[in-house]
């Protein structure tokens, strides 16, 4: 069996063969969603007792009360102390970039505006930070200390007061780097929960864990199904599905990188996706011949296989412009353009979470230290939403206030409407604001 | 019975009044939550033919096929060519006004930005529309025109190439008012469908029916619970509540104002709410009597007697301070500051979707013809999210070009934590751009 299937745009069956490749389903399984439903419910009713016994239970975690569920600030900053040094400048960096980028977002698009109408009224929008968020972190072997600085310093930047991480410690195994993390990033307070039952937690609040605004951050099946269930009464930012990244490459950059970019996806999962598409076959065969050599270098060898026997694709395009038309359709994850002239092809994208141009921007670059974020929208939704970011930590109320003059002329086409819609009272509302009435 | 409620917050039993008052679930029924999972998967399964039957079935409309359920251009602008010219002008008038103040907002934060960092790599985001929105639009009763133009126009700012909307139009009624307005807001098509049958038809697409990308609009029980389901695939608005509107008084507006004010919000529903908060009992006391002079003079009398003994309140406060800090924890959709010097207690309301300010901003011009949406957080969501806005109708890429040298210094960080994480092709990608790599 080949490593990864080789597709072309001029087959036949490539609509069919491609559609196969692209099939994930966003479906939750109705026994998980019961499941979390009763979870959920018993953490709302019981609180701090339910929280505890799931907890016993799932993490196999026998606490006599939720204080010793609670990492305080002290045994973060332990953690920072404790790691590596090279691994502690290396967070602090990454760190000081991502910010340096986030508060470029926030003068960008995260600032209160307002404006004068001729008539003399004022319009416009107040942006604050939300109060509190809930971050949740996997644990186990997905605990990944670049997700803590992802989601926590966008938070941190929008100002958000209270930022509290929850993170399961399965047998109560804690991840020194994601506590080094959780320091470098400024959070406030550290739970060792996880699952459906911290979600609840942070979605209802309880007697110890307090009720946030918004919940952020990746999870299993069971989080993912929270999440969506208590969406509405508090803020959640996308369900995550299986990572992808998409590489469209002229030909130019050494094969070796573009395999190792693929790997660097294939890595995270079976089900992640890495498909490479480029007009020039030969350069399809350099890849893959690069693909071959170097796998057997690497430890997670075997879910790098598994992914890209069940996902990964080497497409053999008419042209950059095909590619482009393709990437368009798939709405990627991320997207490397590794041309000699990124900035020709940047123009023809219109979806994607995130666009890494040039054969030096590999995609572990923005993963880790770019700068913009790694939280991105997965299975085709950067059709319609958008990297985390520090407006996912603030909301806006619209200002408005009418002058004397300006409520005569608002008055008169508020009336009309409201007749219109057979509200009366909204009428009298605008009616009782014009001078000239009788 | 009094026709509404009096509350102190002096008075010892306040909190558990207030939490009574403010008790509003949004659990969705599971009864309904089944028979729309059942309607979702027939009409993604059989597409068509199965929107026919549910319409046949539930808004008692038999055509031959779905072309009859096409309202065409001609008939929009027909539409707008009958209604009353007083009509046509309000809501060409109302149009331009929300219009221009999305223009705004889109300059204010909805455009591309990137900058170069000290080693040269360019950092940025590039903000794009989404390619195709549906817009739902509720029938019968509940019909707004004004709704119509307040989810079209922001689309259409933000550049969305198709925007279709969805109408029921139970036993063949159409509204010439909703019609007009979709022509006015330059609605692309019109389906007269609606319910959980059109939410399914938007979100998976039919043979005649696009699928889009997010789905905007109010609706009832049915459409909120089949817009929860489908949000992953499609994009979707918020989920929304029985609206509301917290007025706080410092007792210089006319009486008679206020009282229509929070008889417009009480016209809409009976589980609408409707609360006044002043710290001068005597002006309570004249607003009330203001309500009970003005109350049988209007319409919908019946609806707003229910909605205010059954939700609403007029509280004296202890200062326009407490005021401002129970509003607050209300974070309600509308909040208008009655007050001579609105601008002195506008920095101390956090969470609102709408905040009007002064005595001549009456909710009322706001939900029409000021500029801002009318389309608001309810039910708390305030804390956390934002009125509807060309932000709904845009998503966000993020742009990373690493240069040579930027390549150096973010390789060796990239590099230190994908070790850390267990990453190690993510590592190996970026040592591969190391130059000194031996």
């Amino acid at each position: 069996m080949t490593l990864v299937r080789r597709l072309s745009t001029a087959a036949a069956d490539f609509d069919a063969e491609f559609a196969r490749l692209r099939h994930w389903s966003a479906e939750t399984d109705s026994a998980i969603e019961g499941r979390v439903a009763e979870i959920l419910a018993d953490v709302q009713r019981r609180g701090d007792a339910a929280v505890l016994e799931y907890t016993a239970r799932f993490d196999r975690m026998r606490v006599d009360g939720m204080a010793a569920l609670e990492i305080g600030q002290t045994e973060l900053q332990a953690a920072l102390a404790a790691i590596l040094p090279a691994q502690r400048e290396a967070l602090e960096a990454a760190a000081r970039r991502v910010r340096a980028y986030h508060e470029r977002q926030l003068q960008a698009c995260g600032l209160s505006w307002s404006y004068r109408d001729e008539d003399g009224n004022l319009l416009g929008q107040k942006v604050t930070p939300l109060d509190r968020v809930g971050l949740y972190v996997p644990g186990g072997t997905a605990a990944y200390p670049s997700s803590v600085l992802m989601n926590a310093i966008p938070a941190q930047v929008a100002g958000v007061k209270e930022i509290i991480m929850v993170v399961p410690t399965p047998d109560g195994v804690r991840n020194p780097l994601v506590l080094a993390a959780a320091a470098v990033a400024g959070v406030h307070r550290v739970f060792a929960i996880g699952g459906a039952q911290a979600v609840a937690a942070l979605a209802y609040g309880t007697a110890t864990v307090p009720r946030v605004d918004k919940i952020t951050g990746p999870g299993n099946a069971y989080v993912a199904s929270a999440k969506k269930h208590v969406f509405g009464q508090v803020g959640i930012d996308m369900i995550a599905g299986p990572s992808e990244i998409l590489v469209i490459a002229d030909g130019t950059t050494p094969p070796d990188w573009v395999a190792m970019d693929l790997f660097s996806q294939a890595e995270h999962d079976q089900l992640a996706q890495s498909i490479l598409l480029c007009p020039d076959a030969a350069y399809l065969d350099a890849v893959q011949a690069s693909m071959e050599r170097l796998l057997p270098s690497l430890p997670r060898e075997a879910i790098v296989r598994a992914s890209l026997e069940g996902r990964g694709a080497l497409i053999h395009t008419r042209s950059m412009e095909e590619a482009c038309e393709i990437s368009n359709s798939i709405a990627p994850e991320h997207l490397e353009i590794s041309a000699a002239e990124p900035q020709r092809w940047e123009p023809l994208l219109r979806h994607a979470g995130a666009i890494f141009m040039g054969a030096f921007t590999s995609e572990s670059l923005g993963d880790y230290c770019a700068g913009p974020n790694h939280v991105l929208p997965t299975a085709g939704t950067a059709r319609f939403s958008s990297p985390l970011g520090v407006y996912d930590f603030q909301k806006r109320s619209s200002l408005i206030a009418v002058s004397a003059a300006g409520a005569q002329v608002l008055g008169g086409i508020a009336s009309t409407l409201a007749h219109g819609e057979g509200l009366q009272a909204h009428a009298r509302a605008a009616e009782l604001r014009l001078s000239d009435r009788a």
